[in-house]
Formats: structure tokens, sequence, C-alpha cells
């Protein structure tokens, strides 16, 4: 799917940040979250193919964020793909802030909409990444919503024939057998292992 | 129920730490968590009464460590009042590594009974505090262990006649307004205001 | 008397401000003085009413330093309640510089006043808190001069009818029982038991 | 392969320690290198079968030092697979120190005989790793002696039927298509990608 | 007084320590206080007389730790003059701490003493210097407690033919002129005016 | 002389500087040099007349450094009182650079003067400080041109009846009895003991 | 050749800067590198030529850089002389990063051609140094790339008569004897005898 | 005179020293001074012979410090060669601390001699370098006394026929040119040309 010489801008959360050079990741400056590991798993496995992977997370982004930035931290970078996975903190902050401004799930999908239609005729590929919560009860109230955020995902990537990455769902398959504390304590940044469920769902998807 | 000059220790696990001095924590070097604020709630409610705590609770602490050094941060010290609160890594062991020791919930009772038995002759009083998990789904699997192991800290404190400090159930009644995550992220190490939580229902119980 | 969404600024000096973050301190950022108490108490005791507390204080302020960043530190932050509590530095400069520009007690009175009938007309309510000396010797020259500052709070929360915290009388009376040096060296930069002293003060104020 | 519950035991140089806790690194202790790596992806590919994977690798380590901590280090930990990658500076102290003690390949082969002699009964499995070095020029003189300690790893791994990783193959297979700077500049220490080529011929060779 | 190539040691607690060298601070490591001062005034007004000025000052110590280490900070060190300065911390425990083992008045005297009594066979001459509280109010509790402890430095300097060091005194004359702030805030720990104050008390007590 | 609530300013290099408050040393940022000592020494003398002593030096400084900054320096500053002690690093330059730009002693002098003469008629009084350098042989080339320098100081001094303090006259009484290495290594920068010797030749020569 | 008083800018990549001061090194702030070791070696061999050497070396610089920031880092300066060592990382940028903008060889030639054209006829003398590769493999196919860069460097010394230094040769004759990694680990960054064989072979070529 | 694979062990002060690695200083951890010039101006003009040069000179050393440890940094290093520089330390004391035990020259003679009694069997050659003091000045009073310090190693080295490398001649004939500030400000601890002047002069009398 990649071709050689393509470039790949990955753009998210504190999930995709993880410590990345500024203004923008590259080479050893990608960080230390699944999209070091994305390029290395996909160099391993085809050496022959160079792309050349940008990462513009901002730890604490919300879909609005994303907005403010699009120009300079997307478009600017004239990518052949890209891959958005946004909507933790969207959710996150109606629990841990119980006042101020947040991004409701309608305003969520509005924004993502309008972000994927300026963008998708400049780009050759588009890879969408569910938000999720670590967290096997399904009643649990911000795992519901955030099903809800995810489930957004999810239509659009059927609306612009994007690439659909369930990271929820990677997640789900390996709390099958072991507890959510064995990936991390708070159930939103996840150690290695983590990552490596988030890499790993996203190469099988491109492949 | 304190009088003027007496000496009450603090014992437990990182929720008692709280970065204390070493090797014994007290006056300045209480913590800064709920024994600090425990400290300060008293001090201010009864300035005539003047109470020597002491803190001697460590991170990572489950009921084996605590036999392990009962002799040194509990006996010697000679306290007219002992709190302990513990069990909270005793359950979550169980989740974050799934391999190796565990200290079951049979063993954590015997233990505890034991250290209870070695040390009543000597003081005055004895407070118990349960352990607690910050989640209200009750069939969370570590919430539903915690509870096991804080239903062991109750029947202690019945047959032993000991104050009874039930932090689950005033971090519940706290829940029932506002979500977990407003507290913390982890569900286990709480912000001040779970400190605060902690420390009301301690001066609650005493009161 | 607080409701659930609202908002309620503190501003003040050294004491308010206790390493809050910039530009303005809001829950985790709140400091580690009485700001963080008085949210904690509150949230403990009635978790159903969700307060969006906003600390704004600055070490080494008087009142003329309250009055160049009003505009910014208060007013457009729109809040529905407000506590000031300013002074102490006001009279600290008389003693330890005897030198240079130095606010007198009718220029603190006189800005004080103008501060309140600017916001006064915006907000629900207004908290006022005197300042205070940790010394109980009322002759002594510094507790003196805080007394007349003291003095003109009071006088200004008659005047607009605002909720008076009368800081200095709470710690008079933890100091009927205990020496100044348990709460601090200098006299004015309380341990926790000083901030939870004024911190008791300002609840039982409101409540 | 591995079954649920078996402890693995990997030892070695400055590639296998990366900064891992000391005495022993275990969990979020293995440090930054293909240790982790393995670690997890062997997490998600077998969430069902959770492994005890300790990491006793230390840096500047040649065989002489495997066997001077060979007790306290391999079999004092009991475990039922061990994998051993060792070598690289054993060749390495021939170039850039050209004086001094040196580990000739027959030594090198006899110690490591004799290592794996006296625990081999022990154990379930043994997993010998060759070293490496990032250069395609097998002229190079440093490259022409790593391969004939590679070779003595080869033999040993016939010998005592062994698992046996060819990470020198799998990173020729790599540098067929990019540059050895591409994976770092000493042609030792290699950045994530390298240490991906390193985990995954592992992982695939106990497949 | 003092003669060519004679040594003084100089002992107490912080005021005299105040960052001086370990084991036994000399030369340019006798710290930032009064004993820097004593040493660069003395060598200024009479450079032909070279002094081995010693500091063994210790931050915390009341005259209990002067005993516990008397032979190896004083007696070992075979010094011609030694000067004492403490007390402070003696009395300030009963204040801050109002809880645990306080040294009294008739212990103070008692130890200090013994202390003399030991030493002076071996010395040219002893100097006793006043401990001190920067505060006008005769009446202040701690100022009252301090005098009682200063009277007993007197009466020994009387009983010993000691010179004597009215450290009090001299903070008194300053203070008639200046307010306690422009010293310090704790009043103990004074900045360098303090510190001078301090040192010319001593030179003009030795001329 | 100095009258109660008069301003001195005090200029110069990194004798002067040594660590002073940017971007005006005050009260307890007045550094670690002579400028600190003369305010204690004078307050300690005098307590009843409050000076406002404010240091201005700059490391490195040479004549032409003051003259950039003399209006933000001085006389924005109103002061009643100035001195100036500056030269060393004119003459240094000459020696540890042997190239590039010099203030050779005629420039020094013209400068100097020119600066003096905008001054004078704003203040009540002048002090003027010689450079110095801690050498004994005068016909080491770096003190023979130093003398040049001071020289021109005395000169000034006269001509505007300057208060003149002969601080390499200071510092060769000291040095008639101990070796320059008993003040410094570098023969400029002294030890606290070399700061006293500067800090009683102004204390002296203005009485 | 040099003459007294003159001055040398020396400009160049990582290897030249070595940690210089900014904005321009000199004196103490030439660096860790070559420059300082050329300043040294000339200064003991002739002591009364002083020269006034300049570093303005930038790490990771190419050739384009240079151009960019020559009329501040070479023209504005004025030298005398002028050293120019650039090329390596032109050419590496090639092998670590496959993909992204790189600077062919003839662009190499072109750009600095017209960098030495606007330079020569304000300057004394030039002094063109080879790029060089710490490998004896020829046809390595980084060595082999950079011996192209390295023929452009002689082929402008020849055409603008130039002080020709080899670094490459100097690098060559070295090795005939040890092993690359004697030198350093990453065949670019030499430690202090690879600065060593540089600055010996500049000192050798303007002799 | 030096072959290929022999050990030069180089013993001193803080000249030889500068940071070198503990216990014993080799490879890239022999320091910033004179020790890594001489290894690696050897290095360079002499690549086929390979030395194992060792530091083991010490900070603040005096020749009875080289005593004390004379068994563990020289013998039992058992070198084929070793140089020693010492006495700058021996000669200081006696004007920086005017009190306490000094080292005369007579005791320096007599240790100097039975250490080289005591080598001089075991070992194929010697290098005495002389101490030094960067003052032109030969009736300074330092200087005057490092000159007979000197005259003793030149006399000791002609006793045992020790290759003598005349430190001070060497920094003599670049004083001649230059200033002593160009070289170090306290004339004792030299920049890199100081040291690259004892290099010189070490390789030049080794020649």
């Amino acid at each position: 799917m990649f071709e050689n010489g393509q470039r790949l801008v990955m753009i998210g959360d504190s999930i995709t940040d993880c410590g990345r050079d500024r203004p923008v990741g590259s080479f050893a400056g990608l960080g230390g979250g699944y999209v070091s590991l994305v390029n290395a798993l996909l160099a391993v496995r085809n050496p022959d193919v160079k792309l050349d992977i940008l990462n513009t997370g901002i730890s604490g982004n919300r879909v609005t964020d994303l907005r403010d930035r699009w120009q300079a931290d997307v478009l600017d970078l004239k990518p052949e793909w890209l891959s958005i996975m946004i909507g933790i903190n969207d959710v996150w902050r109606h629990f841990d802030r119980a006042i101020g401004d947040q991004v409701e799930v309608d305003e969520y999908e509005e924004i993502l909409d309008s972000l994927i239609v300026q963008t998708e005729p400049a780009i050759k590929g588009l890879i969408l990444m569910t938000p999720y919560f670590i967290e096997t009860n399904i009643n649990d109230p911000m795992r519901k919503m955030m099903d809800e955020y995810s489930a957004v995902v999810k239509k659009l990537a059927d609306k612009y024939d994007a690439v659909f990455v369930d990271v929820q769902a990677a997640f789900d398959a390996y709390l099958r057998h072991r507890p959510t504390q064995s990936l991390c304590g708070d159930r939103v940044h996840p150690n290695l292992t983590g990552h490596m469920i988030i890499a790993r769902a996203f190469v099988r998807a491109i492949s």
C-alpha cells in the first residue's frame, strides 16, 4: 500500500506525541510511543519501502485543537498519507473537570468530518484510528462515552473509505486474557506493550 | 478521645507515605497525604490537645512488609495510639503482575490479626482503616477483590473493638456525585481532595 | 451559598499564591496553600456542588499590585464570587526595608475600596479576608500596624455587605494554646496547619 | 513453545542492558532495547501465555564477565528458559584498545561452552543469539572477526540443540536495502528499528 | 590577646555552621556566617597575627549534641582558644515542637559547665557567647526563656573567668533604631548585617 | 557624612558585582563582595542612619562599559552619593588578550573625567576608589600599569574634591605581612578577607 | 606565513564547532576540537606571532548552511586568513536519512566555488581542508562518496591557489597502523587523537 | 625510546589529574591536561608504537601524598615507564595557608629520592618533570622557592640518569614573548596552550 519515498503524517494527542521533537517529529525524534513502533515495524518488514513518517501529536489535544493547527501540522506538510487518532481528551474532560467547555459528540463528529473534507483531495490515503479506554466494563461511564466517539470514527471511515484501525477492539482482545492494570494505571497512557497493541493494529489494518 | 501529649503512629503504604521523612515522619516531615491533613485538622479543632503524630508508611508495602518491620516501625516507637491502612498493594499485585508471589486474602487476615495481637496490650487504642479502590462498579475485578480485603478489616475491628474507618464508604459517598477521574487517574493515588476524604473519615470516626 | 457551576476567584499575595499555575491556577494547579484546602474541604462536604475555583494570588503583592492587574486577573475572568486577602506586604515593607515607597493605611483603604466598587456590580458575592501577623503581643509594632489594616477590611466588609473572614482572629484562637513557632518561623508564611486555620475560617464564614 | 507462568532470563551486554533496573530488570524495568520489544511482541501475540521475563544484561560485558556473575544472574534466578547474546565487546576490545588483555575466539568458545554445560540440566530450553556488526563489507577487519565469534555460537547451538537466533543475518537482510547509517552511527548500538530487527529475529526463531 | 600561630576553635549551632566544610571548616571553608567575618576582621586589623581558626558548628545542635561530639570536635583539635555559642535550639524546641524531650535550663547549665571543666586545663582561653532572640519585647515567651539561658552563660563566664560576648545586648543596641524584620524573618537566622553584629561584638570583647 | 535616608550608588566591575541582583542590587541582593560588607559595617556602626545602597557593578566592565550605561545605572537612579571602582579590566585586557581593542590610560582618564563632570552637579558627594593588583612587585608589568591607572583616579579625586579610597594601598599594607596567595590565586578576585580590606578602606575614608 | 596581529577565521561543521562560544568563538571559547589545538600548537611554536583565531563552525552544517551565514560569519569578521572544512554532512545525509533534500556533489562544488569567489579579494590567504570518513575500505559507499567531495576541495585549492590540507590523507596514514575504532565509534567524530591528526595536518600545510 | 606495547604511568598533582577517570585514568579517561596531549602527540607521530598510558595524578597532592599511595598507584600497575611531576602544592601551601604542616625542600628531596629508589629496579625508564610557577620575576617569593624545588628534581634526574623535562624552562621561553595572563590567572593552572607547552617539552625530552 505505501510506496517508496512517500510521506505519512500521524496526528493525535499524548498517545501520539510521547515526547516527539518540536516542531515536527521525524527520524530519531518520533517519540516513545506507537508512532516509533509503527516506523520500526514497517522498516523491518519492508526495508525496500522507505517512508518519511512525521509525528505531529500534541499531549492534551482534543479535536478542537487539531482544527486550530490543521494548516500548519497537516496541510503544510503535504503528506501522501495521514493518520488521525483523537478523542480521548474530548471524553476525559467530561469526567476529571466537571466544569468548563466540553466537546460533545456532535461537535466532535462535525469537526472531524470537516477536517477530512478539506484534506482528502490532497492525499493518497487516510487512516482513521479509534480512541480507546482500557476498561472492560462497557457500562463504565467513561468507556460508554468513549464507544460513542469511536462509533463516529467508524462512521467517518466508512463514509470516506478510509483505512479503519479499531484500537479499542485490539485492546479488548488483549484484555480478555490480562487485567487492565497490566497495561497501565490510569487506563489511558499505556506502557510499551500497550503501544505495541496499537502499532500492531495499525500495521495489520494497512496490510 | 486523644489526650494531650499522646503519641499516634500511622502506618501503611504509599497513601500513608506520600514523601514523609526517613526514618520516621514527624512535624513538618509527615508527607503530603492524609496524615498531614489529619494532623492539621486535629490541631485546628483542638489546639489544646497536642499530639505527637508519627508517620511510618512506606510506598508499595503489603501486609507482609508491615510484618517485617513491625518491631522497628511500631513497637519500638511505643505509641499510645496506632492506625493501620494496608491492603491496596496486596490486591493490586494480583492485577499488574500476573506472575509471582501473591498475598491471598487468608494470609492477609492471618498476618494482620497476628500484628494486632502482639500490639494491642501495649497501646491505648487501635484504629483500623479499610483499603479502597476508587471505582464505582462493584463488579470490577479489582474492586471486588478489594472489598473482600476491606471485609477482613471490618471483621478485625469488631473482633478487637478497634475504631473502624470505612475509607471505601467515604469515597463511595463522594463518587455518587462526581466521577472517579475527578480524584485521580489510576483509581488509587488521589489528589488533595481524595486525601481530604480519607482525613475527614478518620477525624469523624475518632470523634 | 455557592451554587453548582459557579466560579470563585481568589486573589491575594504569597499566602494565596503558594506555587499555583500560571497564568491562572485551577484544578491541580491551585498551589500548596489555603486555596487548595478550601477547594478540597468544599468538595468533600458538598460533592454535589461543583465549583470552578481560580487562584490568582502572586507572591509579594501589595494592594497597589492588585490594582495594576485587576482587569486581567479578576474582571476578565467573570467570576460569580471573589475573595480578597491582601495587606501583609503593605505592612511588612514598613519594617524590612525602612527606605522606599510605602503603602500607608489611607492609601490601602482607598485602593481596596475602589477595586470593590468597580467589581461589585458584576459579581454575586464578595468575601473579604483580613491580613494577619502570627504574633500574640498586640503591642508588637508590626502586629499593631497589621491590626489597623485589618480594621480597614472589616470596615469595607460592613460597608459593602461582604462575607467577612477574620483570619487574624482564627490565628489568635489557636495561639491561645500553642506558641507561634508551632505554625512558622517568620510569623507570616505558615505550615499546613496554619493554612488549615485560614481555610477553616473561610469555610465557616461562608456557611 | 513457551508456556504460561514460565520464566525467561535474558543475559548479555549493552544491547541487552539498555538501562534496565538493578539488580534484575523485570516488568517496567526491562530497559529500552530488544528485551522490552520481545516482551511486548510476545504479550500482544499470545496474551494468554504470561511470561516472567528477566533482564540481566550489563553494558560492556564480555563472556568473561558473564562467567564471573553466572551464579547470581542466571542460576540463582532458576529460569525455565535462558537466552544469551554475548561477544560484541570481546571483539571490539581488539580494535579500540589495541593494548591489554583480550578474549580470543578459543577462550570465548571454551567459556561459553562451560557456561552452557553447567546450566543446561536445570532449564527447559536455551536460546543462543549471535553477536553482530552493522557493516556490509565482510572483509572489514572487525566484521570478519565478529563472524568468527558468531560461528562459535552457531556451533554451540548445534551441539546443545539450542534455538539459534542469527542476529547478524537479520541485520544483513535489512542492510541489503538501506545503509548502515540508517540504524546507527557506530555500527553497534542501534536505534529502535535496529532493536526491532533483533526482537523480530528472536520471536521468529522461537516460533 | 591572640598570638601568631595559635588555633581558635569555634563551636555552636546553625549560626556558627552556615555551610562550613566537613568534617572541620577552615580557610575558605569557614562558612557564610560570623565565623568568616571574625576571621576576616582579625586578619585585616592584625595581618601580622596569623590565626588557625576552625569552625565546628552544626545546624540544629543543642548543648546535648555538643556533649556527644566534644571529644572529636573540640578536644582532639587541641586549640589554644575556644569559643562556644549554644542555646538557641535548646530554647526553640520548647516552642515549635511542644512535645518530646526538652533541654531545661538546669540541664543546660550542668552540661555546659561540665564541658568547660574538662576543657579549661588544656586551653589558653575561653570565649563564651550568649544565645539570642531578635525580638525587642522582653516579655515575649521565647525571648524571656532565651534570657534565662543567656544568664547561665554570663554566670559561667564569671565563674571560669572567660571572655564574655553579650550577643543579645549587641542585637538589642541595633534594634533600638531598626525593626527586627531588617535583620531576618524568623528572629533567629540573620542576614549579613546580623552576622556582622555578632562578629563585631566578638572582636570588641576579645580586644 | 552620610545622612539618614540618602541613597548611595556603587558602580564598578566584577569586584563590585559579585552576583548582585538584576537590574539593580539592593537589600539582600547586594552581592557577595565589598558592597555588602560596606552596607553591613555602616549599619552596625550607625544603626540610626539608614542608607539606600544600590549596587550596579557588572563583571568584566571597563570604563567604556560604564560610559555606555551611565544614564540608566547612575543618573536615572538619582543618588545622593556615588562610588566608582573601575580600571582592573582596562588593564587586564592588555595582558590576557594581546590582540584587539584596548583602553589606554589617556582614554581611561578622559572618559572617567567626563562621567564625573556630567554627574557631579546632581549629587552630594563622590567617592573614587583605585583599581588594584594584588602583587607586591611594583615592577611586575601589570602592577606597573595598574599604578598608572590608579594615579589617574587620585588625580581626579583631587581635581573634583572627591573622597579618595586608596584600595591598592590597603592591600599593600596587608601584603607586608602575608603573601598574595592568602587572598586569592589570580591576584584580582579576592576572598572574604580581601573584600573586607576594601570595605574597611572605604569605611575609613568616608569617616 | 602568518604575521603578528592577523586574524584567522575557521569555519565548518561539528568537527570545527566542538562546543565553541556563541556568536563567535575566540580565546578560551574556541571549543574542544582541532581549532583549539591549532591555536595552541601555533602559540607554542611561535610565541612571538600572536594570532586572533575565530571559530565559526556550527554542528550539522552543510555547504548550503555556510552560504546562508557567509556574510555574518566570514565577511563581516574581516579576517586576513580563512579556513574552510565542510562536506561531511553533505555526504552523511545521503545515508542516515534516505529521504529528503540532498546536496549533490555538483551543487557542493558550485556553492563552495561561489563562496570563495566573493571572499578571495578581501583576504590574504585561503586554507581549504578536505572532509573525511574514518574508514579504510575505499569501496565503502560513504567513503567513496566522501572522496568525490574531497576531490572537489582539491580542485578548488588548485584553481584558487589555496593552501590545501588533505585531512583524509592524514587519517589514512594513521589508519595504516591502528584500527578506526581507536579514533572513534562513528567514523566521523574523533577523540583528541583524531583532532590532533587534523591539527597537525593543518600546521604542516601552512608551514 | 618507547616500544610498542609498553606501559607509561604518569603521576602528579592537579596539573596531571585534570579530571581523569578513577581509580586509574586510561584511554578516553586520561583527563583534560598535558597527559592527554602527550598521548595524542605520540600516537600521531608514531602510530606504529602503541603505548598503554595511565594517569594517576590527584589534585592537591604533595610529595607526601604520593608516598602514601605509591604502592597502589605506581608499583602495582607494573609500568615500564614512569613520569613524575610534583612540588607545586608543596610550595603553594607555604603561601596560601601560612599555618599548618609544610613540606620543606629537604623533606621533599628525601621523599622523592626514596620513591625513586624503590621503583627504579622495576622499570625501564624514569622521566622527571620540574614543578613550575608561571611568573617571570625570579625574585617573586613563590617563584624563588619553586626554583629550589625544581633544582632538586634536576639533581635527582642526574643522580638516577632519568629523562629530565624542564617544564619551568619551557614556560620561561614562551613568557619571553607573551604575558603570564595569556596562559592563566593564578599562575599555576594553565589553559590548553599552557598544557601544550608541557606536553611539547615532554615529547621533546623523550625524543
